[in-house]
């Protein structure tokens, strides 16, 4: 396809002499390439189609880099992306080694800011103001945020901080009445009663003229001029909430009028101390499917362009969708199960406990401190709350396991979706941390299922358990397995999945038990034979068997979808010693750095966890201990 | 002392036919009881003799326990458990085997919920408030949460759910204008622009009837009644902010006047949905030197009522003086140092710095999230921030670390004030978690100083730092070892502090040290000799140090102040396994509980790492060892 603009624009500083029509054709190329290239590359789109306009406006207004733009949560930066310098890479998007899904300081000197979870970017643009003020230079500084993000309490703790502060930032609201899903929430239903207001664009200074237009008020019932200059701005100014913050309240604006936002931002430049311009756009604008279902284009798998269907279709059955289903028939049975989702009810497969039982469903919005706690309310209350949140986002609540589940002992469940690498989002989404800074938390139950039938017995048997359990699984597909043999779940019993001899232990947490059953089977045919141990359990470790069979083999493995440092193995390692087992263990997981983003698979292979690199390493190292086993034996 | 009513009081419902005047005496008798016995055991003093009337209303408007009533932090419940039936024991109050100084479920019925962190009130009386209406029962919720709480970011998110709820909730608000020290932020300049204004205890049912004599506004200005119905409400009643979000408010009332809250209470209980009732008290009221000072007795040691002075005074140094001096030192020096506090500018050292450099010191309130990231945005401009925050109250900043700090590698160095057990505080306060749920996130240099001198050098170490650094001290004193031999902190190198032999090798961490040289002192009068070592740096490890006297010494013991599980010695076990040297570590910690509250020596003691139980385990285990020893070289 040709662009005649947008092929010329190699940063921010070609558009600036592009009159409005040229802007609103860029616009509509923008959106071509967007749609045409995530079409292949997969990615977040609907967000980005939201705010073409508003990128546009922000990168002719202000002068990026010097101007800083952050860009909350980050999936919406790819316009910004594309029109600053990086658009001939676009099509590497969220590959391995190509452009990352989010903004990155080490991928261009326009971003300002690491990005990816949700809330942070006030707290880093202040950061940065205090920053700019105490090195006396006065550039702009810009927070992008969602209304879905102004939920995360963090943000409110930014902006109660930055109204006091009087510095001078910009936080552009970019109001589409959407986290992923619908959002939630008192300031939903706020923001939502300012949209519906017929006064559009009206900013405090120029109310204040009008005070005395209607002497009346002033004498009559207020008492002084103060009073009724607030009355009168409450009259004119939606935005009030955010003024006795401490803000300038600007809006709201639309934000697919170009022309509208570059005055609005012009007119924030004028204002001293900190201004909160409220944009409303709609997600998804100008692709009909995704303007449609906005919630199922917020991220999306390669996909047709014409019919927005997706190139392929698995019938697959992922590990969220069993959590779902399980918690679905659960909740038939027992009324005491409660579903709660931090912004996540379809990421997380709870679409259909949502619609069965909408009075014990919670969608909380952004905000997954609340979530635990209210969680710790309802089983304070004889309820057996889930909370299926992505692994990487457990981090946010991570005092409140703590301190208000696992304190007082209540019978919480944590459903770690996502739980491992997950892919093309990178480094800020990966799951791999959990196993170190949960397993660390007393009262706490640990598990990891091997695939969707182990998880279904896992929550089943969560529900029977009086203090709380957490239930570690990764992102994707898993097979349901039909057979009638099961060894039903037992509090911190782990079970040999193969046994066919003893030269070596595998231990493989989770669904990393079918690659070391692979490489096993691989081993047996060069003379090695194993057995492979599926622990079940994280905490408390099934001591027993692993010691037993620690004892029996000659070598042990270790194979977990985490972090080495404190991870699975480790704690092995821990139950040898403390056990007297004098045996080395050799643990396989991630190094100790951020994993950059990239297909799971070939993350797995770069890592050596894929089924034939850990047959390698495993191959390597029993011909490698080969000769010290004589040596220490003799 | 004689207390008539007081005495008489054995739980709330002694207090109900009680008559105003003598509810008067009552909370007098109260007061002084609360003087005399926090005088003896240290406590929470201030913020309960702000509470006494609002905490005297809640139990005659109420049925406790029935009604639940959810102390926010909980340091403030004092008042509350004296009147639930545990005045006889409050002389136990903080210590070991005595009442905890918070909220406990499992201290009486009247507690409904465990607090002690800030900010979760509402979280948990919301859950509640959704599982009595699923259970279609009637009683009332009410979470008393302070306007320093408030501004938690978790506190914003339960709001937001609740106002959207329309569940029947009662948010108390305590308002004296301060966290511990003096309240920050833009909530708390509205807050102080309502207890201003003229008009109090208004409620917008009263209002509304007002919207026909004004007829004026009506016509010619507002288009719709409903606009000039939220004019009148912006008018008269000053919580719009709380309104917006979906909360009918209520005040401020006088919370020292009896007779006005329990009107207002009455007043709440008739409104459907959720209510905020805004109280307005004074921190430290009837106790004059409190009154004067309230941060100072926020928190106190035992002291002498009449003059107010604390009855042992220590001219010893504490970790946190020495972390704020050395701040100060530095911030001459270099202007690129920023403080940061999470409303902890006196516990954690910082009162100096903020007088000397206000420009470079930022109290955000309770906010740790903000905190960090803030920190981070600062790091991004090229200044070096730093954050002392109580290792516990981290916990709540932990997602930030790993996403906005460590996956960007920024100079932000977090000071672990309070790192180890705390003591009286007990185990919502203990910050023994900090070593597994840092130790694992990449890009992290963590560092454990043994003494004052060493925190020094390791702050002046970190300033050099171009990454993200981690500091744990304990609560306490500290000797400051004013010699001249000191060896340079060099990144991943520990120390070798004393070596009279082999026979032991004791890994001690941080001031754990000067245990291990007591108990190796003493030991050698046994013939056993041993070599301490100060490893400095939990990550890196000093690899070579410690694995030249592992395999150099027959026995290997590690010593920390934390929990076992994911802690300092179960990393030098996982190094050793790492390099396969086959021997076992004994490591000292505390087991896999949550720790209770009492004297720091007493429960050193309990979990055997005070001196003489350190020197008893190394002993024993020395002694159970000495044969298997002779039978491995055999």
């Amino acid at each position: 396809m040709m662009y005649t603009y947008l092929s010329k624009i190699n940063g921010p500083e070609d558009l600036k002499d592009l009159k409005d029509e040229e802007i609103e054709i860029l616009a509509q190329e923008i959106r071509d390439f967007l749609i045409e290239s995530v079409s292949k590359t997969g990615g977040h789109l609907a967000s980005n189609l939201g705010v073409v306009e508003l990128t546009l406006a922000l990168h002719m207004m202000f002068d990026s880099p010097k101007d800083k733009i952050i860009w909350d949560v980050g999936h919406q930066s790819y316009i910004h992306k594309i029109l600053s310098g990086r658009r001939d890479f676009f099509n590497t998007l969220r590959q391995y080694k190509g452009l990352s899904g989010f903004p990155k300081r080490n991928e261009s000197p326009h971003d300002h800011f690491d990005t990816g979870h949700s809330s942070t970017s006030i707290s880093a643009a202040l950061g940065m103001a205090f920053a700019r003020d105490l090195k006396k230079e006065t550039h702009s500084i810009v927070a992008v945020i969602g209304d879905g993000a102004l939920t995360g309490g963090m943000a409110f703790e930014a902006l109660n901080h930055a109204g006091q502060s009087k510095k001078n930032i910009l936080v552009v609201l970019n109001d589409n009445e959407m986290s992923i899903s619908q959002n939630v929430g008192g300031l939903s239903d706020y923001l939502s009663r300012i949209r519906t207001t017929p006064i559009y664009s009206k900013v405090k200074g120029d109310m204040e003229n009008l005070i005395s237009h209607i002497p009346a008020i002033g004498k009559s019932v207020v008492k002084t001029a103060e009073k009724a200059k607030d009355c009168i701005k409450y009259f004119f100014v939606p935005g009030v909430l955010f003024e006795e913050l401490g803000f300038t309240y600007i809006g709201p604006i639309d934000g697919h009028n170009f022309g509208a936002m570059c005055k609005a931002l012009k007119q924030s430049k004028n204002i001293s101390g900190p201004v909160l311009l409220h944009v409303l756009t709609k997600k998804g604008k100008g692709y009909k499917h995704a303007e449609a279902f906005p919630d199922e284009y917020h991220g999306v798998s390669p996909f047709k362009v014409d019919s927005g269907k997706p190139l392929s279709t698995s019938s697959s059955v992922g590990f969220s969708d069993i959590a779902g289903q399980t918690l679905v028939e659960a909740g038939e049975k027992d009324n005491r199960i409660v579903a709660i989702t931090a912004a996540m009810p379809l990421g997380t497969g709870l679409a259909t406990f949502a619609e069965r039982f909408p009075d014990r469903f919670f969608d909380v919005g952004i905000a997954e401190q609340h979530a635990v706690t209210l969680a710790a309310g309802f089983a304070s209350e004889g309820y057996k709350p889930f909370f299926p949140v992505y692994s990487t986002f457990l981090q946010r609540g991570y005092d409140q396991v703590i301190h208000d589940v696992c304190i007082q002992n209540l019978p919480v469940t944590l459903l770690l979706d996502r739980a491992g690498i997950v892919g093309n989002d990178g480094e800020t989404h990966h799951g791999i941390f959990d196993i170190s800074f949960l397993s660390c938390v007393p009262n706490l139950t640990f598990m990891a299922p091997r695939d969707g039938k182990e998880l279904k017995h896992m929550i089943n048997y969560a529900i029977k358990q009086n203090g709380p359990v957490a239930i570690r699984y990764p992102r994707g597909n898993t097979e349901v397995i039909e057979t009638d043999d099961f060894n039903e779940i037992v509090t911190g019993r782990g079970e040999i999945v193969y046994e066919s001899g003893k030269d070596a232990l595998i231990i493989a947490l989770g669904p990393m038990y079918k690659k070391a059953l692979d490489a096993c089977k691989r081993l047996e045919k060069r003379g090695i034979y194993s057995t492979v141990l599926n622990p079940r359990f994280i905490k408390p470790m099934d001591e027993f068997l692993i010691l037993q069979y620690a004892n029996k083999c000659k070598r042990i493995y270790t194979i977990e979808d985490h972090i080495k440092h404190g991870g699975f193995g480790s704690q092995v390692v821990s139950l040898l010693n403390e056990h007297n087992i004098m045996k080395e263990v050799k643990i396989l997981a991630y190094p100790d750095v951020f994993i950059e983003h990239g297909d799971i698979n070939t993350l797995m292979e770069y890592y050596n966890l894929s089924s034939s690199k850990l047959y390698d390493e495993i191959e390597k190292d029993l011909k490698s201990k080969k000769f010290n086993r004589i040596a220490m034996t003799r």
